[in-house]
């Protein structure tokens, strides 16, 4: 190791906590070989200290470029990897995501999350069941669920939603099943005016997420589970600018008429798509 | 390798810029490399981006915490190692620090850059001569020094001090000699009120730097030279918070009474404390 390398480490030797200790000189032993891997000029390492500045700069109360760097870097989605892929059962997790709503009204089973009347043609009708991963059906499961109107926002970035538009919490049912309906999300670009924005469009990268509903789901006995569901045939499936697609995340919907169930189960009187997915939790 | 990581390095191969595309891809790898290893908590990675984020927002004209991270990091000398380290003869380099003044005059042999009347009880003659590797005495060459005053801050930080004062350009003579008179330079902390100086309070790690006088020395036929003399004897010289101390760099001053050789060259009538040191420059 380089000499100086050892030196800096030994200064963080007086850490008390052995953790921090860790995290900081295995830190400092990376970014010194990255430093003596790629040969920096004096040039390069004022436009990393600028680009890092200007990042710093750029957050407040409602935006973190910080966040969004380590989106597009896939360090979120290598955190969710280390963090929440328990075994290959459950049902795969994804990043949360700056749009969450906390205290979001619990509605009734089947109920709309469409508070502004906007929307297709169609309701999208997602229904299922949640389940542990032995199959057996789990009651009392709560799922927040969020995802963007048809101007590719969210409720809280657009000024012209109501708070609790397109968001909802729904409580699974006795025998596990859940249901509610929306229209289809759509696909949206990822703010791109920043240092973040920069970056991607130097390297002539996507900044589009492809389509997808949020979905947290919480249960005391079970590991929380956060995750989305893609539309198939979405465009950016293959370079959702933050990596979060998973392969068993993607979903169809089909076209289904209104017959005596969906009038019936879920209040469904006309043309309607369908999503059925079940999710699978890991025991806490 | 991950196969997540390799999803993101191929995302940037865009980059038509072959350097650039080195740069970030290695980048990729080493980040995810280092999550990888410490495994990360939510909360470490949370409190990694809200440090990131507090640095960068501490920036403005005045004040670059991000600088002062690299130098704390000891990224700033391993910089200066891969740059100016370029053989054993040179005089070695150290860090060049944000309290360097452009434009300061130039001033005659042996004048004193004390302009404000502070000082100790005796002046103190830096006087030596600028040589090639090979010995050769280099004359013309312009040499900027800078330094603290006795409170341990530097014109420009200290509204007190007038805009020159310890600050100044010398021209080496025909015979390569330089010489100027001043104070004793002094320790002084690093500033520790914002994130690095509660990193390094954390690690219960040295925020002064060792009393040192500052130099830049320009040659059109050579490579630019910025480096520091520290004095001997100081108690920080062993664990420098930027780590910019090198043996070679350590100078002692002796004691001296004035003579007919102080009066004549350098104009010194009274008791004075003299540094003897031969800067060495190596060919462009």
């Amino acid at each position: 190791m380089n000499p100086l390398t050892e030196q800096v480490i030994r200064s963080f030797q007086q850490i008390d906590n052995e953790r921090h200790r860790f995290l900081i000189t295995t830190l400092i032993r990376k970014l010194h070989e990255y430093v003596e891997e790629v040969q920096p000029n004096e040039d390069e390492w004022l436009n990393a200290i600028q680009f890092l500045t200007d990042t710093g700069k750029l957050c407040d109360e409602k935006r973190q470029e910080y966040i969004l760097l380590s989106d597009v870097l896939g360090v979120s989605m290598l955190m969710d990897q280390i963090l929440h892929e328990k075994n290959d059962v459950q049902t795969p997790s994804t990043v949360f995501g700056p749009f969450f709503a906390e205290n979001m009204p619990v509605r009734p089973f089947a109920a709309s999350i469409v508070k502004d009347g906007q929307g297709s043609d169609k309701p999208l009708l997602v229904r299922g069941t949640v389940r542990d991963t032995q199959g057996k059906p789990l009651s009392g499961v709560k799922m927040d669920v969020w995802q963007t109107a048809e101007n590719g926002m969210y409720s809280g970035q657009d000024p012209e939603q109501t708070a609790d538009n397109l968001r909802g919490v729904f409580i699974s049912r006795e025998d596990g099943a859940y249901a509610f309906q929306t229209i289809l999300p759509v696909s949206y670009p990822i703010p791109s005016d920043g240092t973040v924005g920069r970056l991607l469009n130097y390297a002539q990268r996507n900044i589009w997420r492809p389509a997808h509903i949020h979905f947290k789901l919480e249960s005391p006995q079970h590991q929380h589970l956060v995750t989305h569901l893609f539309l198939a045939g979405d465009e950016y499936l293959q370079n959702d600018a933050v990596f979060g697609v998973k392969e068993r995340l993607i979903v169809s919907y089909r076209d289904c008429q209104a017959d005596a169930q969906s009038r019936e189960q879920y209040g469904i009187n006309q043309d309607y798509r369908l999503i059925e997915y079940d999710f699978i939790l890991t025991e806490a």
